[in-house]
């Protein structure tokens, strides 16, 4: 096992990476201000790791409730937290109760904004059970939910007591879920971290095909490069908006496509590719860098164009609006492999020709 | 116009208290990330001081929207939040916008809630116009919304940036909410300052009749002993329970009662005096102290015990089971006058006893 900190002052938290830590209590334990518990996953998660957690739970003496949720993100809105509200309040549980989040993402954000609202906020714990959460989702305290105009308006930055992340549990993901997650794996090399990259070229068919010790550096190693981003800036007012990198791409892709139609981690791929190909006409990366990302993503099986959407669709989604194309465009950029930074002015026929990428 | 500190470190945030502070936005001014707000009030506020608030701002440059809410509890609940965020949504506001409430209680719960969620939170500002938002719900950060089964279980603490105590408006609330606002007033002076309290016994009619320096002393007096009291204990885990006093009681009357027949200042006042009671059971203050305590109530023109309720619905509404009658019962009770504090292991019998008043 090993361990990574996130220094935020009061609250700073540990992230616990190693093999088939689920099934013993001990590292959740020491955590809990009262031995009561509410798990919250959704169906095929349960089906597959509820009962191994919520058992280690209960012969620790744990009193465990859990609450278990339809699976996709069309269920990130209001009326499943309010049915992680009802649970709450039916089971009595309080203050001192320990919510815990076991699944994806997408559990993550709903039980997580759950734990930051009820009562005004309860104990949480984070146990992803997929690539994405385990590297990028499950750290930082970003949590919330949908509403119906828009991806996670509503929400809260509340951060976990503990992150344990079981990569014994990556075996078991659709080979598409653990390809997604890959996106967010060299999104974290490519903006921070130029050896990682090159350690990730090495490694991508090892860590398809999850081998453990593969796994687990690259899940160890986002750790660190995230850690250390979201301690410098825990309210993205600066740098973690650098995580963002292929994100408003992503999104407006995600958008454009109809949510639900690809993964996020596939659309970040195809957006990451844009950032890309926009760094390169903008002069700070060569062609040459262009193509080791590429090539990277398409081993680890993801996409690196949507199908066809219309340029000007793409920027409306994006929130592009004539005001902005006259100069103030900002955009996360890579200045070479593992280095990015945030650049405003960015010339509007530049923007269109990376767009363009879209509709070819 | 005077200025208490809520020392909070990097949350610190400022009271300002005085006089036609409303119409002048220049305290606001500086606290805006960007010239752009959003009002947040009910219907009944809109009517007296929106035009006031909202010209000041745009005579000082700030692109103002506002959104008039109905009055009541009752519409402290998610649809009415929802409405919020829709409005929020609809005039893109983004993260730099400012969120001011602009009203009592329930406005400032609620605008604080949608202000910390809203985009995981953007920056808000109290503007309260009732006496208890002055004196108690707008200090501190406590924010949330009702859910069917419960007051206020869905929630956050989130401070604001500021808060602006107008006195000037105190002039304009029924006699019924500034009364029910006094009994936080005396609440203060019960738990933490006997010379208040005596200051309160001089000067209760003056301030019934809104006299701006008696106000703008209480107000003050009040704002202090939260500040100090919030500052230690943020977020509920000591001391500021004690500014509970008489809130079991006062809940489970409000409950009793059925929500909206008696204001929360009501309930609290006849709250405050079965806590007075029981503490006077318990052996910790005299006779004559519960005397003091039920005369300065009347004379505040509040009720000093609910309208027959059966004991044992009480102690069901406070929810006070089998098991907790064993022993572990705990109040916020007073050692004497200006001092309180949190007491375990109070005896069922007396508890009966204090209850009782309630049915008399």
């Amino acid at each position: 096992m090993q361990t990574i900190r996130v220094e935020l002052g009061a609250r700073a938290y540990a992230i616990h990476i190693g093999e088939h830590l689920l099934s013993g209590a001990g590292l959740i334990l020491p955590h809990l201000d009262l031995p009561k518990v509410a798990i919250v996953t959704n169906t095929t998660v349960a089906a597959l790791y509820l009962q191994q957690l919520a058992e280690g739970l209960r012969a620790g003496g744990v009193d465990v409730i859990s609450i278990v949720l339809e699976d996709g993100e069309s269920y990130k809105n209001w009326a499943t937290l309010n049915r992680i509200y009802d649970a709450l309040i039916e089971r009595r549980c309080d203050r001192k109760t320990t919510l815990i989040a076991l699944g994806g993402g997408v559990v993550g954000d709903l039980a997580g904004f759950a734990a930051a609202t009820y009562m005004r906020g309860i104990p949480f714990i984070q146990v992803p059970t997929t690539l994405l959460a385990q590297v990028d989702s499950s750290i930082g305290g970003k949590t919330g939910i949908n509403h119906p105009l828009g991806k996670n308006m509503i929400g809260a930055f509340y951060q976990p007591r503990l992150v344990l992340a079981d990569t014994a549990v990556l075996t078991s993901l659709p080979p598409r879920e653990l390809s997604a997650g890959m996106a967010e794996v060299i999104k974290h090399g490519l903006i921070r971290d130029a050896a990682f990259f090159a350690w990730l070229e090495q490694n991508m068919e090892k860590l398809l095909a999850c081998d453990p010790q593969a796994l687990a550096h690259a899940v160890r190693r986002c750790c660190e490069i995230k850690a250390a981003v979201v301690a410098a800036d825990e309210r993205e007012t600066g740098d973690r908006a650098l995580l963002n990198f292929g994100h408003t791409f992503g999104h407006a892709i995600e958008s454009g496509l109809g949510y639900g139609k690809w993964l996020h981690g596939e659309a970040v791929a195809a957006g990451m590719v844009m950032a890309a190909d926009l760094s390169r006409r903008m002069g700070l990366i060569a062609p040459v860098d262009v193509d080791r990302i590429i090539a990277l993503l398409k081993r680890a099986r993801l996409p690196i164009a949507p199908p066809g959407i219309a340029p000007g669709l793409l920027l409306q989604l994006m929130g592009v609006d004539k005001k902005a194309e006259g100069g103030n465009l900002r955009f996360v950029l890579l200045d070479a492999l593992g280095a990015a930074s945030v650049r405003a002015g960015v010339p509007a026929a530049l923007l269109q020709q990376a767009l363009a990428l879209a509709a070819a």
